[in-house]
């Protein structure tokens, strides 16, 4: 991970510098509440592919700045809609945005730097890039839709749970691998990129959905619980409560339902997911596609920035130790 | 209206065609839901005035009717976004969507609408109309934040007050207009037909707001009320409380606040807007900027969509009667 910031730090420069130009506006509420978001401690994983797709596919291109500020937008504003569609009230270990200011104000100001990240797209010049992401903002909305309709069922298809990861979350990657590919000027490593950044995405998502529940180990930290406090269906639980006596069945069917909870669930449900190895299935899962991921990128030429992002594959599975 | 609409009901079918099949996904509750909302009988008044400004510019071009789709369906996304954050349940006197489908898929599906115009406008092959349209998009979302944050100012400057309506509503058929215009293949027609959007969109807003307290006649119909209900800050509200005596002002302080309204306040606030001239006042406005509407088409040669354009102009202002 440090690596590949390393190797992107010019370019990340001017992303950020792009990214606090276009979140101004003279509405003040619009740049306190994207500002609080935009620099909540995030780790700029998308644009940090998009730049280094670039690069690993010929160098980054007149574009690629404002593409990878695009795409940290898009996801901004997904991250806005979905701290109201959650009814989450902490965002990475911080009080959510719309606890600060409000629904009305996150829903808006979502609207904006998603509007704003068009423009960025625009200044690309690009209509294919347009045209990808376009596509990637029906897709993940598609997939949050999906997401919402599969609440409370918790009988969840593991199929089913891996169109909605793919869709809400590898989509977003998939496009900024391919289009940052796209951005150096060359069309030859688009596809492989692409792969390399649906299955990160896949692997990314599946981790984050197994760490909400403390991955395998005993830690319990800040962010532990929150899709568990939400109703969400992940793996994890899907997998154990398959998996489990028609007592630990009752128990997820009841423990799911946010309205139904007690205190005591949370280390019931992380007890369950251990003891029934569905932590260890879903790290397996994430791992799958991580190994899909790195060998995706056997078809780009080697270079520093294909290690780098080979590395960032590992990276993310490797959270959980 | 009518008669535009006979003008351009050729294009109108393909557009409605176009509504459709975008609005399609295999995710069920999008077109439920976007289907409700699209064919809830709204006046296409967008589209018609995307069709019409090509139409009056020299001819619509094969990027037209994908224009005026997207510029519906940016519309249809602000609406499932406004229903949420105004807290109403009727939309055109008929149940909000996000009373049906709950506020989520409101977001949700909204934000599909909004990549799906995009995705349409990437159709059209222009950069130039997605630039037009994706900053119309932000200026949109900045003067719906506006709005929020002139929440419960009645002390609103009318200055204040025309930015916001020139912002969340005029810079759309501004933008529709313009883009329509250059969609025809022509740059000449496009400062004038964008001035006369403009101009259009703050007439028709305006009207909207005096109508929600019945303009000047006797009866309250089904959808008179709604934004003294969310406590909106709109012109006829202003002007009247800037007129009222010290009795008066204290009642429209208090009764725009929604937490503290009763039943009688509507019918009291109809008359206090009666009764200061404050309706008259409001119409008087909207009347000004339909007349430099009409105005700015005399920059183009006569034809019958300027002519329609002209007529429409005149229609939403006479609403009022």
């Amino acid at each position: 991970m440090e690596r590949l910031q390393a190797l992107v730090s010019e370019d990340m420069a001017a992303v950020e510098q792009l990214l606090a130009a276009r979140a101004a506006s003279p509405v003040a509420m619009i740049p306190d509440l994207s500002g609080y978001i935009v620099s909540a401690g995030g780790k700029r994983l998308r644009p940090l592919v998009t730049l280094a797709s670039a690069h690993a596919a010929g160098g980054v291109g007149p574009g690629t700045h404002a593409l990878a500020a695009a795409v940290e937008f898009i996801h901004t504003a997904t991250l806005l809609h979905d701290d109201v569609v959650d009814e989450s009230k902490l965002r990475r270990g911080k009080a959510a945005a719309k606890s600060v200011w409000g629904n009305s104000a996150s829903i808006l100001v979502g609207d904006f730097l998603f509007a704003r990240a068009f423009t960025l797209m625009v200044e690309t010049g690009s209509l294919e890039i347009l045209d990808i992401l376009s596509h990637a903002s029906t897709v993940i909305a598609e997939g949050e839709v999906r997401q919402l309709a599969a609440q409370g069922r918790l009988d969840l298809p593991t199929e089913e749970y891996l169109a909605i990861v793919e869709a809400k979350t590898a989509a977003l990657f998939e496009a900024a691998a391919r289009a940052g590919a796209l951005s150096s000027g060359s069309a030859t490593a688009a596809d492989a990129l692409a792969a390399y950044g649906k299955n990160l995405g896949l692997a990314f998502q599946i981790v984050d959905d197994v760490l909400d529940y403390g991955g395998t180990t005993q830690v319990i930290g800040k962010s532990v619980g929150d899709d568990f406090r939400e109703g969400k269906v992940t793996l994890p639980v899907v997998i154990a409560r398959r998996r489990g006596s028609p007592e630990d069945k009752a128990f997820w069917d009841r423990a799911l339902d946010p309205a139904r909870q007690d205190e005591s669930d949370l280390a019931r449900a992380i007890r369950l997911i251990r003891a029934t190895g569905a932590a260890e299935a879903t790290i397996a899962e994430a791992q799958a596609y991580a190994g899909l991921a790195r060998q995706a990128l056997g078809a780009l030429p080697p270079s520093p920035h294909r290690q780098a992002l080979c590395d960032l594959a590992d990276y993310c599975v490797s959270r959980l130790n």
